[in-house]
């Protein structure tokens, strides 16, 4: 092993599990290392730290390996300063530019700690050395003579820890399980929910139209309504079935009260879109007596944001609807910012997309009746959800009913 | 078209999609068809009534389609007495035996109608010429000297009707979807287990161990507790767990209560078990104060029965568990008589099982989280089984509220 | 049953199922029939024709049951015009409007009857009283003062009917299973592909990014490099998983040769679209060498145009993507025309996207791997499709190689 | 932490993650750890030693803790006698008895180190004094005066280590995944195969009946004549699907060359099995000329022996299916002795069951088109295997290729 640098790492990182993460990912790349200090906290809220010789058989074997380890926080003794490369043009950014993940970051520039702001999975970091900020920002965002850095040089990445006194919520992060006993979990929720409230924590939902389908869709109006969402993502299925619901008593043509389909009734989902058209906005049609009741009416009435983004299977769709992908993406961050949980509920791309755009900080958790769409949220990046395989039309309601008994108590 | 043979129909052949399956199985197979008469029942309780001509190019093309016809209760206007033969010896049967379907059917013996006991599906038919009894019976149960039907010569079959007046209970059957209102559809199920418990009909339950691992036991506990159920099926697994859980407050070594992996949880299941075995029998571990709770304890103290079969995955098992499947069957053969409905929770194998055994006319419900195992109770014959995509951790505990509130009112 | 009317079918109704829909379908609403003429076809080319007098309790019961009829092809005896409104505005459309389903529609104007041209399912019809023409259009894209039809008077729909001299292909229309034989589905499919090759056809498909990462890119490659694709759609995702691979030999991370994660690779997607920013497009990457191989590679190369529709969870994107829902929907409506066939791949958004576009006469053929995704697709209206529960990964290698074999016979 | 104990392990247990995984565990439970020695082996095939102090608030919590540690190998630093106590009569046995894990197993007896002969998981140690041995026994088969191991003193477990050098097969342990590269990971199965046959290995496959419906039969029944396997383990349905299928060219009734329904086919299955019945055996019905191709038949002409496992879902059975579920897990482990391959194939019951009689060193590899079923597989103990969501009917066609290609090469 003729080439070796030292690290170190600092934190909860035995119990967080970074320590044998960074001993397998050595291994299984071929390197070596030696401890030479390793001080494990003494008491339960004291940090560890740890100090390493990495070797590797060669330059760009060791460069390899410290560049996975830098994903797990580990940085070397001596930090010097991002190297920054101008962009030559608009989208055109320098050769081995460093990329984000979703966990916090910070850059030294001028011989200093600055945290990345806005961070967010598979962006780039620019550094505005007048302003000494460090900003994350998407590939597609990045303008002409952006100083952009390149290579991790100078990055120090907070890989998450896991406390050792966890609650149960967060055991669970990175699992997806239809064996687990749905009532505790919701329990555990619903908990959760009333806590972040309690600290005017922001708390988001992310729906899919099944939660209409399934008749779900008084409870989450009824959350809404009591103040348990502070903001909703969907797309223009949701919000149109809520509407039609709400106006002709039917979801994809079925009468909800009965689970009957009414004859007919495939056209209501087109007379919904057609009303809200006609009324100019959903929150026209609120104001002028249209849509009396539903997930749209309690959003308005509370004066809940809601982003509905478009994609390639809308009809219509509703006027409120962002059409234009990009631009949909940077109204959802500017909601997701300050939310310390996402509900994601029966939508698999609006909740990888809003995965996509949230810290590894944000409590998440996904309930979706398919356990492959919960695999796929977290191998897109999303490791730090809990996947709940249920049913959204017995979840929700379970949920609401949690949040009124938990609120009383 | 040189053969050809007049066929009638009887009962509501028009609501109940009977008449146009037969025009289709026609067309299908080649064949032609003339409509001599088709009366139409006048009054919704009706019945209508239709004669055809059947041809076909060749003899065999004709007793083929007349083959198919005769499975939707299509039968020749002159019928002769069922055609008879020997076994030559035990489960070794007449070449073309008649088959049987999990519709009511009734044979012609000396020139009488006589109705076929126990049916179900994929048996023989039997007759017993002293008794003038025609019995279904298996394949391996076929005896030496048995007079066992071959081909479909005097053999008619109740195609099942569908009302008019249906109920959205009725409506779904043989149909599967994740995208029903989940709490419509409980509070009906709840109404039609009502029903029945009021008219003394018999509800039996066919279980899995997710039942257990989703915390849905105290909901299925409680429904024994009040008697809504009157059979449990169910294999080692639901009993052991069941039995774990009460024991020692897990199941899988999770903590039902909290979600959380217990340490040395894994030998709980093995504990429980040898713990039955030191009893003698979960009766004796009821009476002798063993197990204090659960489901298997409300089983033994409502003298409810229940029908523990083996399977090849087994731990243990438990000393109540069948673990000869020829000897379970029967056993299930023998609790399902008189059942009106059977509601299946979360196993696929025990839900195949017991539904291979049921007549076409127990109302069946299916509940599973996996699509996949709903399709396949019905492709293997449970046409009539109404299959909701939903968690038994929410499912159950809604079912057990809406008989409660539905009970009251 | 105060209030009848007489209607009329004609074509081959019973063999497709539509005489039996509709029987159903009055019963189901309470209606009543009397057949007045029923002539089957005589031979299997010869068309049947029915004549029915329906019946119902009122004016508004018969209007709704006869809307229904409407939508499976039955007409009154005698048709008017169709009756039209002008909108009063864009987007703001006369109540009571029609909404056309995917079957061959025409209109009567003018005592006349005329082709509703570029059929779509939910779509309103437009006149032109100057042009005499009838046009499918796009509630969105209905304009101040165009010419609506409303109601059902004057319409004619074309449901599909299913020949009597069926093949397999034909046969599974609507159906989804992993009961069947694969490499026999699979024959099949290559040889309507080559028939519609044959016959100057035009055969688009629709793929998601698990073609990539299931290693089956290289058969599809392939496939476009032979001719058998003349368009193909998809997202962001699989171009960029494409190219990611062809220039870094991975896909997610993940070296596809070996199966092995390569560190460092969760880099790669983004440096693809960094390079293709920098080229300007796919096909300057192409043109400039930058890209040598692959899916886009190959599209480039024989001019098969590409339409890459934007989603909400698009990194970058690539230059080459819509980002416009809408925009996209017209693009991929303008590549779909004249279609004969469509094979969708491993993709649920693009699938429904596409399918929502397709006249129900385009044959469909769709294998994912999830179950519930091709329940959805038909769900949402594109019942003519087939549904292959398989793997890409497996299936398009040996589709490529049916393809080669087949067309060497 | 008043407790403490030292213990030892030894081996390459960086590279494996038992360390990892023992820190973990001490954290998880709130013990604490230090490191009293590390030596990791200098050269890639060196093994590793650590020892550590673990300490604990108390001697119950500490007890737990090294419980836990056990079964990751730990030990203390001087091992004792194992502590037996004799079973009080058959099946009842000693409460705090020791239960296995799937991995070799030693035990201290007599001061000396023996082996745990037939290791599986979930089974109880009985230790025979005057021959010195120890066996792994089910709870069911403990025998009066059995002198059964108590607690965890005295045994040692290996566990499994994951060599440095390791090949992408042993990479994917633990796994599943539908985005994986399919012709990648069957070519390297296919390596496996042949490598183990070279070597003199075993192989076993463990089938379902849609191999049969899948058309996939041909492929499989071409690898047991070809020799790559070396016993078959399955159900009714699997050999009297095939055995259908080769006596009237139908599976489920259908045609598998045609994948068209074939009318009067839902009786072939049983007409298969009657025909069985009449042979007296299968083995009899390949020697009579009754059988004349397929899967049974290939296992018969090459005397690949089978065992048919009963279950409860089973129409006939066949006379070769072993109905006392029991006695087919005995014949199972009979058969599994030796082997260094299980190939499972679309079953999840068969699967389970197989896997729960397999140490963890044989290698595994599962397939099936359910990735719910894989999970299943692994959270029931078989955590050695290696899921792969695939479709039989292209996966086995495509594995069958690649023997042939790689054994020509």
């Amino acid at each position: 092993m003729a080439e070796s640098q030292e690290i170190e790492l600092r934190g909860h990182i035995i119990d967080s599990g970074i320590m044998t993460q960074l001993f397998d990912r050595v291994m299984d790349m071929g390197g070596n290392f030696e401890i030479l200090t390793f001080d494990i906290g003494k008491e339960k809220t004291d940090p560890s730290y740890a100090r390493l010789r990495i070797a590797a058989s060669s330059k760009d074997k060791l460069r390899s390996i410290l560049s996975e380890l830098h994903r797990l926080g580990a940085r070397p003794l001596e930090v010097k300063d991002v190297h920054l490369v101008a962009a030559e043009s608009d989208c055109v950014v320098p050769k081995g530019f460093y990329t984000t993940s979703n966990h916090p970051t910070n850059v030294k520039y001028g011989g200093e700690w600055i945290p990345v702001e806005a961070i967010e999975m598979d962006f780039l970091i620019v550094v505005d050395p007048k302003k000494k900020r460090a900003i994350s920002v998407a590939l597609g965002k990045i303008r002409n003579g952006d100083l952009v850095v390149v290579g991790e040089q100078g990055v120090s990445v907070q890989y998450p820890e896991r406390p050792r006194e966890q609650s149960t919520f967060e055991f669970m992060h990175g699992t997806v399980s239809s064996e687990r006993p749905s009532e505790t979990l919701i329990a555990k929720i619903a908990k959760e929910i009333l806590d972040i409230r309690k600290n005017g924590g922001k708390i988001a939902v992310v729906g899919g139209p099944a939660i209409i389908h399934t008749g779900a869709d008084k409870a989450l109006a009824g959350m809404i309504r009591n103040g348990y969402v502070n903001v909703l993502f969907a797309g223009n299925a949701l919000a149109t079935h809520d509407i039609e619901y709400n106006l002709y008593g039917t979801s994809l043509g079925m009468d909800i009260s009965t689970g009957n389909p009414v004859m007919g009734g495939h056209k209501h989902h087109l007379y919904a879109i057609s009303e809200i058209m006609r009324a100019g906005s959903i929150k026209k049609a609120v104001d002028t007596g249209v849509i009396r009741s539903g997930i749209m009416f309690e959003c308005v009435k509370k004066n809940v944001p809601f982003v509905l983004a478009g994609s390639i299977r809308d009809d219509g769709p509703l006027p409120d609807v962002i059409t234009d992908v990009m631009v949909a993406q940077d109204a959802m961050r500017k909601q997701i910012e300050g939310c310390s949980m996402v509900l994601m509920i029966a939508t698999l791309l609006h909740s990888i997309a809003v995965g996509n755009c949230l810290p590894s900080s944000v409590k998440t958790v996904c309930v979706d009746i398919n356990p492959a769409h919960l695999t796929k949220l977290m191998d897109r990046g999303t490791t730090q959800a809990i996947g709940i395989v249920s049913d959204a039309g017995t979840f929700l309601p379970l949920l609401a009913k949690q949040l009124e008994i938990q609120s009383c108590a």
